[in-house]
């Protein structure tokens, strides 16, 4: 088990689900950690917590909470797809106040990412109705971008965000490119990209904890057989998720949207958010990809 | 020659150097020219040109004066190094209002992106000290996006845009990665990165006149012997750069910084500013990249 | 009845009184809508209904909600009188975005304007005393404007936009000025304003669906035979009031304020807040109206 | 020749050129004045005046400013047609700021209104054409509101400020319906719409120095024969216009534009931009006006 | 007993529990409130009051209501420690607006200043431990500020924009540097800094009563034999503390912070949020004080 | 002489008379210095010196700017008299910015506070009329603020401030109340206030090269033998005037206002900005200063 890091951790997005069980899980662990949201902290504190709240807009006081903390999980702002004007401030300009934050401290960065950011890829071929998923037709972590909306976007931005800091400041950032955290799956395209609560709380332990990390890219779903996602740096971390979505097979693998964008991508309902390009079909007759 | 568009075209940062050379030959070729800019026009106003001064902030205002137009030419915005917040609006915002208006005209955006946006890959070796850099070690443009400052991180995520917006709703994007436009090279790099005004005036015809663009990445430099650049989209939309920096050679080729970081990388001076990861030979010994 | 708009309709302010009713009435016809509003909607949505949550201040995304829209029905912003400065954004700054989306959609507007724009008016007399106003004493459409606080000037603003937008962009608009919009009257001044709710859904239904409609105005009350007001453009969008407050006579006829301004202005309570004029008397000798 | 104000003068605008030539004029007269605008004064200070450099959108400053003033010439905000972001603070907000100093000083407001507040009535046959308008074609004080663009539209708004001041709070104001204030006409419809220097003067020391003026209108123009404009409010100030445009018949009595839409209407240009109606004779075709 | 005032007594923060008392309070004396909060009024309005909700951030809105007031207390603002960001529009600018309202309407200024504004004042010796402090070692109201944080701060600008304002405009203010106003004392400092909801209801009625104030410190605290203050003018107002926390003594007085810069400084547990400047042992060996 | 010191020096305001006048005079003591201001700077740049051209409301980018910095002097922001809302942002915000990088560098704040923080302290009688001012009648450092007008508010804050910063968390600050830095004096009154540039020069050298300040206050005026103030910290920095402004009686005694208000008060003409108090005599009859 990894070492309880010596020096305070920073939680953004506490109040959100996913951080108010990371900070559950992280605080069980002996951890001291710093919480933070633009929301109040809805459950009791865990010990060795502090919480302040606080909008991400404001740099300088997001540059005094940090100071002295070892890592900061940047898991606040905006979570899912909204208007461009909503998601700009938060995840965008939120962003550069926690990459000031890390390089100020020599912090390291976990990032929540997020699938999203690539969510215009196509879903491998049969990966819903096979219990594994070709192989080679999944992707990897240096695929190109592919943001399936603004929200998508601001994911795409943070990451090379993490690699500026990274390349001119030496500033290590990890990506978790997250799929579908939830307590269970709900639908079948969940059996490729579910992630679980406790392999995400090992996650981070990890990213927090690995020796070195420089820019990495985890793609952040359990050990799915019908996953998208192949080659990522997750060696490095030193991170297997123990999970698995198969279980769920013949409960959620039968509900899916009937919709072929969604269907079509990875990024499922985002991508059909708005979409207005014509039928995919008509889009493979069109050259230009 | 190309026909004339059909339609006007919108030309942003009008008031720029760029903007002016553009509007000035592009008039010459008979076409009907929307300008707008937030600074004053400077010049006489060409035939078939209106300006108008806007701020990129003034979305309602942009949509309103994109219509009617056939394509986009934005190279309004930031076009320096500057601090993020100073980026964030004309960049980040007023990207977002290009792309609106483009997708509410079924318009075609030509995207003054830029080489800073993979700023920090690292250049070829021999790329300065030799006529001719080595094939092989040229990028394409499919490389990882390597940003080398705010600048350039506000150019990939326009890319980015333009990817999504081609994505989810057709809207058809050239993005061009614009090396050094100047009258001339002025110092060695731009024995490399160089792009001439004639050159660039050429590509901004071709992209908006071809018949199909899709999502297409141009690497804007003329035709100079010691290019950092590979594989890219020309032949879809019929440009060849004429020109060549090969012929100042000899009046600036020893003309370098002395910088290694600046040196090193493809972005030069940029990569410099505000640098702080330790001298890059510290960086080789550290095994992530 | 009516057909069925071939086109969606687009409704502001639907998290209000009126847009809940009007929401449940014109899905009930079979209508399609689009909802949005500051406030969530706390309805299950009707079928064909899609909500959005926005304000009105974020233009290019209200444009973008009003794309496809035949008609705008415009219940957004505020509703009563309040602070100059909070009436300032949504009824100036977001009518001007209504409008700007009806000018892209080349849709028509429907705007939820106010007896408060025509206040300052006096009563006719009579009107409370007597079942039947004297018809000679009644005010017509084309009145002068004599708003009673900000609320009211807000509303003339919004019908001289619509004006405005029909003189020079050929913007079809319907103002709807409405009294006393509530399940039933509740006070004497009632007896002369009150419109119910049945008579506006069945207005909102003439005016979206008149053939022709240009720009007019509409006194928006039952057909009470006390109402203060004459001559409309009702004719033109083949509406006629089915309802009246009269029968409810008996029960507040006696409902009266005390306050001689209140009971002297057809704008009744919101011409008295702060009003500082002196005694209505005095005005009287002062012989400058 | 009527008496000198007892109390000093607040004068908005004082820096463009109405204001400059009224500080002039009636510094010369003995009046107190304070000018403020938001560009420096060019000018040497008149004799008596003040200058304070202010932004209209200070509101507690404006208020300060007028502390003593027994009138307020406003002659400030944006003055020609704009975009409407740019209308919307200085001629909205900034004129709320005017009168609420006016109702605490009880002072008296002289609004620079202007006849595009009405711009879109239709001119009277033959009066480009003949030296004497038509009489009976003549419109009135009290013609609907015609407002052709959004700079005439903030004043049409500002009228209806004054009258709801008036009404409510017994703030005097006189209503100048500027035609076009220049040294000398320079275009046919400046026969018609001309108001020299000197009646300016005038009208503004009899606006300021009637005994009462209630809410009032006037036509600011000079007593030129082919006037589109009758009744007003002159008598009740005692303001009787001097000039006359006539004599410019000769040298500028041809100049028109061509264009049908302005030749048209009263508003002349303004009625022009951005205009998109289609031909005006198609919508006398179009019934409803 | 006093005599009821005059005019009305303008409340800001009345929302808040020390608001809710004294709008309780004063109206049972039979005063005319007119009270104000950013928040709604969540108790019964009182009789002869009126609230109206608004930002003390809306300057021309807040002049408004001060209108015809003859006193204003202001207990309005952020009222704990707080970010700089957070305080700085509420109690600095805030500020501002109260005091322009005053000199507007030559009323009195009733601050709810804090003991926060010289919380880095140490304690007397003994303070604690003994039932009555050392009568030399009080600090007097002419003592030097110290603020503790940014709220401190906030007052103590707010106590010098009280000085301000009567030198250069003879705006009287009486500064309430206010201890602990709870329902009763709840640990040992408060043996000292105590003020019963009864004495400050006594002392606002005696602060807005009082013939004259000109610019005056009150040390707001209950008649405590441990208090840490000494001289101020309450005898100008004519107001003497009626309870006293040392009845509280044997329940409270052993619940003490174990913190040795809270215990050290008056200011108590403002003192130690973010406190960094090392052991206060070592600062006593630093000779700078 | 003082040593360089080893760390850059940050100065802000560099483009103002002071600034450049300091940037000159303390690079020509060869110090490394960082200039900054909203103005371009507008002489060459001295060498080791850099300039950033930044708004102080740039709090994180301020904090970069300050890296690695061991004191700053800070002369930006507002340097008269303005209204309130033009200090605000400036003085105040900016003002924290400048204490939180001075905290995130251990860095030492020199701060150009000013004798408008005391303004409304009287002179001393006979100051102006004798060489030799009454020592008795001097005011020390600790005497009580008394700012006159919102810019000396700004000073006495940021002194506050500086308490604070040093109480809390040891940032040492030294605050130079600037009397009236010019080349030379031009008015009775300088003949007591006036700082020869190359005094202000020797103080900025010392108080940056003192071993130790804390927090500390110093007159910053010559050495005048008519000087309104006495003891302050100067000891601790080591520092003496060594310029007098006695040497101008002859031209510059006789020069003085006229106005009562100014002539009584040590801030000047500051003190009759706006000043609407009464006759200073009043004021001695009223008993409550």
């Amino acid at each position: 088990m990894p070492e309880t890091p010596t020096k305070p951790v920073l939680l953004t997005g506490a109040s959100g689900n996913l951080g108010r069980m990371l900070a559950r899980e992280l605080a069980a662990l002996g951890w001291t950690l710093r919480l933070t949201d633009i929301a109040p902290f809805p459950d009791p504190l865990p010990p060795r917590a502090g919480f302040t709240r606080m909008d991400l807009a404001d740099g300088v006081g997001l540059l005094r909470l940090a100071e002295g903390c070892g890592a900061i999980l940047h898991f606040g702002g905006i979570s899912v797809e909204q208007p461009f004007g909503t998601v700009l401030g938060p995840n965008i300009q939120g962003l550069y106040h926690v990459y000031e934050a890390a390089r100020r401290e020599a912090a390291r960065v976990i990032f929540a990412s997020s699938n999203h950011s690539i969510g215009f890829h196509e879903r491998p071929k049969g990966a819903d109705g096979s219990p594994h998923g070709a192989e080679s037709e999944k992707i990897d972590m240096d695929c190109a971008f592919r943001p399936d909306g603004y929200y998508g976007l601001s994911k795409a931005y943070g990451e090379l965000m993490g690699r500026l800091y990274w390349d001119k400041h030496g500033v290590e950032n990890v990506n978790l490119r997250i799929g579908s955290c939830f307590p269970e799956p709900t639908e079948a395209r969940m059996l490729s990209t579910w992630l679980s609560y406790a392999d995400l709380a090992r996650l981070c332990v990890a990213a927090v904890t690995a020796p070195r990390s420089g820019h990495c890219v985890i793609w952040a779903c359990s050990d799915n057989p019908a996953s998208f996602w192949g080659q990522d740096h997750r060696d490095r971390i030193g991170w297997q998720p123990q999970d698995s979505a198969e279980a769920w097979r013949a409960r959620v693998g039968h509900i899916t949207s009937g919709n072929p964008v969604i269907e079509r991508y990875q990024g499922g309902s985002y991508t059909a958010i708005g979409y207005s390009r014509g039928k995919p079909s008509a889009r493979d007759a069109f050259a230009l990809d």
